[in-house]
């Protein structure tokens, strides 16, 4: 049996069929283009499903499920977006309406929960009983699966891990808060500083790579300029490591999970942000390096985790 | 049926018989004598348990398991606890022990997970998917159950929210990092800014309720200064109960749980806590109040939280 994984972007529609065991059989993709109303959006989704599986010669009863992770607020068990500022959804019927197109269980997750469940069944996490997925991008995303199950709340909306303060008199975030940690620990910070110390150090490294053009910074310039030696960048570089490793014990003593897997730009960094981030956990973690039980690591599946994930949702449901 | 509830303490035991909706049948206690080996400790535990019965008038038949509370951290699989530091306890053998008297089903939680669940299945819980309970005393204790279950982590160690650092730059904990939400929001830490506050302002009425004597000083003096329009104590109350929020917001946008109770010391102040509480979270939450779904209020059970917690601590494990 096969399942149909779904990622719906505000840019492009991504969709796979995927084997049990998360590998991609056949993958496409069609345009969102979000300005219109929910029915043309799902019924190019549930399209793209049926062309997949007419293309690659199976038939309907191959499928075991159809599974979407969406940005927003997902209702999981009503199949509905509550909402999402990226589409014109609101209290969006995504199970039904796909459903009058392909009559199949349908499955519904918020994208960054879906991401963590692709890399909990198929990525990083295969063989770990919990993990906690980061993602270090335009903010600190984040998700919870536990046993097989996305730990999300009540209301849907839990684990958003990136608007924990970590400094309470710290840097005003979007959500209105004070020091959340995506403020320190997303790449847009990383930038953000970088940008900063740059613009003060004009004989640095670091502004030399950008040609003395803030625009062109981004979060892999400061990690190269600190290979390279330059001091502005290394400062910038370990105060990130540090901020993170601060939020990343945060979440060690909340969640206490086996594994935390990174994922997102910086994550590409690899073994440059991996082993410097170890040390600083040990530092900051109760009873030392003994006490340090969870692995870090990055996360496998790249951007294949969201059509994965979603292909694996009816794990977290069918029990 | 009905379930024993056993809380070890490390002045002392307290065990109970308890009806299968939380009612205590017949409660008795025991001294720990925290210094001696395990051995006597556990056969004093079984024999407290079996006296109970034998009073009560029922027979072994009518008990259908052992639950214990214990400090420190457990691994409830094989009924151990690896470590506390208020006993001789190491990798002590709590189920195998206790079974020697008792030949039942015997379950073990750390005290305070196993409090949370008293409040979950039977206190101020009940009817709620999720509760997370946060003890304000000597630190910042907390226990989080979702569906029945509690959540502690891979290594049972986790859920040590008191322990998420909140200000990155602030008071150093005990635990060796720094800014931990117990620094700001315990019993402790209240005492600690009230203390020097009224040192501060010997003319405050804060400094004549504890006439002059800054040992005199807890955490009811405060509120009741404050309570009586003293400007001193309003002002700590203020910040505490600010700061408070901070960590409330944290465990919202974590867990995003249907209920947070507050216990401890702290929490008896009830609405004169609760209401400014309520005002800081809702200035803090993203969405303000209308995003506010999670109730916010204090423990029911009291002490007798643990026994009751620890009875049954078998619907988190019998599944």
């Amino acid at each position: 049996m096969y399942n149909i994984g779904i990622d719906l972007g505000g840019t492009n529609i991504a969709a796979a069929i995927v084997a049990e065991d998360g590998t991609i059989i056949r993958k496409g993709s069609t345009p969102t283009l979000r300005e219109r109303e929910y029915q043309p959006i799902l019924k190019d989704m549930a399209m793209l499903a049926l062309k997949l599986i007419e293309e690659e010669g199976i038939n309907l009863e191959d499928i075991h499920s159809i599974g979407v992770g969406s940005p927003g607020t997902p209702d999981p068990e009503n199949g509905i977006i509550v909402y999402t500022n990226n589409l014109n959804f609101k209290n969006t019927p995504i199970r039904d309406e796909i459903r009058k197109y392909i009559d199949k269980p349908v499955y519904l997750g918020n994208d960054a929960n879906v991401a963590a469940l692709g890399e909990y069944e198929c990525g990083a996490g295969v063989g770990y009983k919990d993990l906690v997925a980061i993602t270090l991008g335009t903010g600190v995303g984040s998700g919870v699966i536990i046993d097989e199950k996305i730990i999300d709340g009540s209301f849907n909306g839990g684990a958003e891990l990136g608007h924990v303060s970590i400094d309470f008199n710290g840097i005003t975030c979007s959500c209105g808060r004070k020091g959340c940690w995506e403020q320190y620990s997303s790449a847009t910070a990383l930038i953000r500083d970088a940008k900063e110390a740059a613009a003060q150090n004009t004989d640095s490294l670091l502004y030399k790579m950008v040609d003395g053009d803030l625009d062109k910074m981004n979060a892999k310039i400061p990690f190269d300029a600190a290979q390279a030696g330059d001091e502005v960048a290394g400062a910038v570089i370990d105060n990130y490591v540090k901020l993170l490793a601060v939020g990343i014990v945060n979440v060690i003593n909340i969640f206490q999970p086996e594994i935390i897997v990174l994922g997102g730009g910086v994550s590409a960094q690899g073994d440059n942000l991996i082993k410097p981030l170890k040390k600083e956990i040990i530092n900051e973690i109760y009873g030392g390096e003994e006490a340090f039980k969870t692995k870090v690591q990055v996360a496998k599946l790249g951007n294949d985790a969201g059509i994965i994930g979603a292909a694996m949702l009816y794990r977290a449901y069918e029990k």
